[in-house]
């Protein structure tokens, strides 16, 4: 036990997000604690997310990545005299002994051992880039991207003209910030590899991916998707990437497919490990032992939609697990109310967020979702220099509540996504959506928000059985028995031709479609096509009002099927 | 009674906003229904918020502002061969008949006069701006601006030489809008006169107006606040404006002192008014008569902070009503939840949005607020580009309940704004703004979103007492025996120094600040000064822990103070 007034000793392992915010505010809260914080490297507190910027080109010294907004680099010296907290790098955290509360740590340079005692121990490991198990994976050529050091590494190759063509194996996140890295200044010809049927699959669904791809493609990338890499064969001056029957030949190999929680350290101390593999804390970040806190990318986090928990790994949160992790050592009651998981990522001049869970997921989970589509723009129309906004949102039939929204185009995509975000953590369903008070001034929105509008017409879907269908729908090739009504005006069929084939297509512009509904077949399948979406809808309903029992309209409209093929204006 | 197989009549009054989409919706959801908008303008359904833009040569033609997403003129024919709807333009409705239902019109061009009847009658006669009643306020060079006419009109004085000055009368919302609009492109001399301290003032509280005045002086433009008008004189090419003592000779004058309701048609029936003047209605948009509705600028809103009737009269407010007042006439259920206010304005290169009421508004309700205040910038700090956003967040005191957030700066303001509409909306207090969910990315935002920050500087401020300072503060003469304390690093004081007279000022740099803590006077209050605010609070956080009792920290820091002068980098 510990005697009265003996100084409170608290380890933390892990110096890059959650270790240093945990400390530091543990110095606040408890400026009389002894904290350590031991990190592996002697790398510190780096900004992990801009690495990609740094490696394109657009942060010029890898140095801002470690600096303080007033421009003072996060060493031990900062954390020592600005924080008050000692570090201890580079030191290996070798194993932890629960009954004593000790940690074990090696010198990495010197392979000195020794230990440090605990009252609190926090573990903030963080996550490992994967490295797939194939042939060929350990040559010097393939290469995962998580430190600064793989930045750097591509950077130099890059600046001297040693990077000529580069594979990246993995479509995620990292995978595609890396192709406008690569493309955007350096022109290094870049493919990218994705075993599932599009980029982004965790994040977009197909359609949304598909917006993203031509965007990809636009700017020279190649991407190959439903493609496995079997492995890779190492020549003098390159390297091959067998796909099965086809091989690529290129300078570099970076192996971009996902994170693992480093929990290994818990695990082998008999701590509960998720069935993600990340460690298994309660709302407190507590481990199954009390006396030890997990936080960041190396806990399992509860998601608020699925009710279970997930591997999330994102700055965002491992910041916050900081603060909470320190309030409840030192006494403060204070919960992580889970997440449902909201990012952006920029992939060339195309933003792309999301928040909660995709459609596929939904059916995956069991949840009977439905969508609805919208093309958007994020200025007035009349105001100069709007762009586009494609949005699709995924809610749960019966209850109407809300499930995801994805968010993908050259406009403001973020601000929208963060609304939804904060209404997923309401369990708000879509009449909540349209009570949303959103700042309206032409520079910035068009009178209606966009979250609005989709709970208009997803409310029309449900209670008037107006269905939007989905964009790749155009994108086939036989349409049966199903008439598509054209509702444009003439000059937009012109500038933006309908191309479908097999299609028996009518052209009625919206104003005209009351008096000549009764021109057209009512007992076919009716599915109204227009610009963006919204005149569908009311086509749709015109003719369903006009007695047709089987109307539908293409969600989005003809702008976010041909910005679907990189064809929008 | 009406007769069972009869057509159900609803006439309208009111064709920008609310009553086309009332109009529109009730006609797809009561397709045989007969409808019937009345308007006393044949300008139907303009984008009025857009006005200030056509006047400054942004848009070039009027007519952008007139038509749909692809192209079409809102006119009568649209939105009888599109919507399914009758417009009668141009239409006076005189009375309204609650007994016989039936509303009286005159044909403003002839002077005909006919009757509608109606089963429902829906008032969306929106708002006038008001004319003050003083001398020479009916001059023709005194005029205010909220139509189509008044932008043409300014527009073509401007385009034709004939507009070397401008008096604005008052800086409200619209009148700071037109100060950029005269100015940016036409470089027309401008001169805004307040009567209340400063501009914005239902908006901002006045550290924050600073901010925007210093833009607008940036600009050029005269900014006199506190000075009342006495009435004008016209001269032969000129008015002069008379400032009690002062007097100022322009070519023009625009009265933008804000707007009252048009609900003189709704009084004169007897319906019930609003103590703001606004038409009273229940959640549903009821009147106090059940067969009539009203809804948009003409009535007032339930204010969900201050919990009574207000005067709200903004464009994505009034469409909602639309869809709202149509829905309750087709028999669902559909109710209007209130407003919390939230708006967006653009000031030259500055925007500035805010939710929620000012810490002034609070006081005036007898509501025991507290603040705090930020300098953030919305991009990762290492990220190109990146731009101030200034933040001052408002909460009751012992609940933590949120009660505002005003945000102005270059940078992105409307997504916090929003986010924070959809907390006051759900009621959240500052443990819910520590639970957001923020998408990242540094291209988007700093891994630490800014509303997680002033939550987490609010809790500091409630939990540990240590207190934020209005960065007004720095502006005062006489700090009487307050020890300022810069903890900025030697670069910081040389690039931004701190401008203060009569100041006990002492030069600690944060890391030293722990070593160094005796030093000081701890009988003295101390008040720690640093860039942005956040080194401020752990500056004041360590002399806390090291003995002193009377310790605060400039909130948002000498970059917020800087701003206000129009001196930040």
């Amino acid at each position: 036990m510990k005697k009265q007034n003996e100084v409170m000793n608290i380890v933390i392992i892990g110096g890059v997000a959650t270790g240093p915010r945990a400390a530091a505010r543990l110095k606040r809260l408890l400026p009389e604690a002894n904290i350590t914080l031991v990190n592996e490297s002697s790398k510190l507190s780096y900004g992990a997310c801009g690495l990609p910027y740094f490696a394109s080109g657009d942060i010029s010294d890898i140095n801002e990545l470690y600096k303080t907004s007033f421009g003072i680099i996060r060493d031990e010296e900062y954390f020592r005299d600005t924080k008050g907290f000692s570090v201890l790098t580079p030191y290996r955290a070798e194993n932890i002994n629960r009954i004593e509360k000790v940690v074990h740590v090696t010198q990495v340079e010197n392979g000195e051992k020794s230990s440090l005692e605990y009252d609190y121990l926090v573990i903030a490991t963080g996550a490992s880039p994967i490295r797939l198990d194939i042939p060929g994976a350990e040559s010097d050529r393939v290469r995962t991207f998580s430190r600064p050091d793989d930045a750097s590494y591509y950077r130099k190759l890059a600046e001297t003209g040693q990077l000529g063509s580069v594979c990246i194996v993995g479509a995620g996140f990292i995978g595609c910030e890396l192709c406008e890295s690569f493309t955007a200044l350096w022109g290094i010809e870049t493919t990218v590899i994705e075993k599932e049927a599009h980029v982004l699959p965790t994040i977009l669904d197909e359609e949304m991916a598909a917006l993203v791809q031509a965007e990809m493609i636009k700017n020279g990338v190649t991407v190959k998707c439903g493609a496995t890499v079997a492995g890779f064969d190492e020549g003098n001056d390159s390297v091959t990437v067998n796909l099965g029957g086809e091989t690529l030949s290129v300078d570099q190999v970076v192996m971009a497919v996902g994170f693992t929680p480093n929990s290994v350290l818990a695990k082998d101390c008999g701590l509960i490990i998720g069935e993600t593999g990340g460690i298994s804390v309660n709302d407190h970040l507590q481990t199954s032992e009390p006396s030890i806190y997990a936080g960041g990318d190396c806990v399992e986090s509860y998601h608020r939609i699925l009710n279970r928990g997930v591997f999330i790994p994102l700055g965002s949160i491992a910041n916050r697990h900081g603060r909470l992790i320190a309030n409840n050592i030192a006494g403060r009651e204070d919960t992580f109310p889970g997440a449902v998981g909201s990012l952006v990522v920029k992939i060339f001049d195309i933003n792309v967020a999301a928040t909660g869970i995709t459609e596929k997921c939904a059916k995956e989970n069991n949840i009977n979702a439905s969508c609805v589509w919208g093309s958007f723009i994020d200025k007035a129309e009349y105001y100069p220099e709007w762009e586009y906004v494609y949005c699709k949102m995924v809610y749960e039939r019966d209850s109407g509540r809300l499930l995801g929204l994805q968010a993908v185009g050259p406009g403001d995509v973020t601000r929208r996504v963060d609304i939804f975000a904060q209404l997923l953590h309401q369990s708000a369903t879509l009449d909540d959506l349209l009570d949303i008070e959103a700042a309206y001034s032409p520079p910035y929105a068009t009178a209606l928000d966009p979250l609005y509008v989709l709970g208009c017409i997803a409310k029309n879907q449900e209670e008037d059985s107006i269905n939007a269908v989905n964009p790749e729908f155009l994108a086939e090739s036989d349409f049966g028995d199903v008439n598509l009504i054209d509702v444009r005006e003439d000059e937009e069929r012109e500038a933006e031709p309908l191309k479908v084939r097999n299609a028996n297509l009518v052209e009625i512009k919206l104003g005209d479609l009351r008096t000549r509904a009764s021109d057209l077949r009512s007992e076919s399948k009716a599915m109204v096509v227009c610009h963006r979406g919204v005149r569908g809808y009311e086509g749709a309903r015109i003719l369903k009002n006009a007695g047709y029992e089987n109307v539908a309209y293409l969600g989005g409209g003809v702008s976010f099927v041909n910005a679907m093929k990189g064809e929008e204006e």
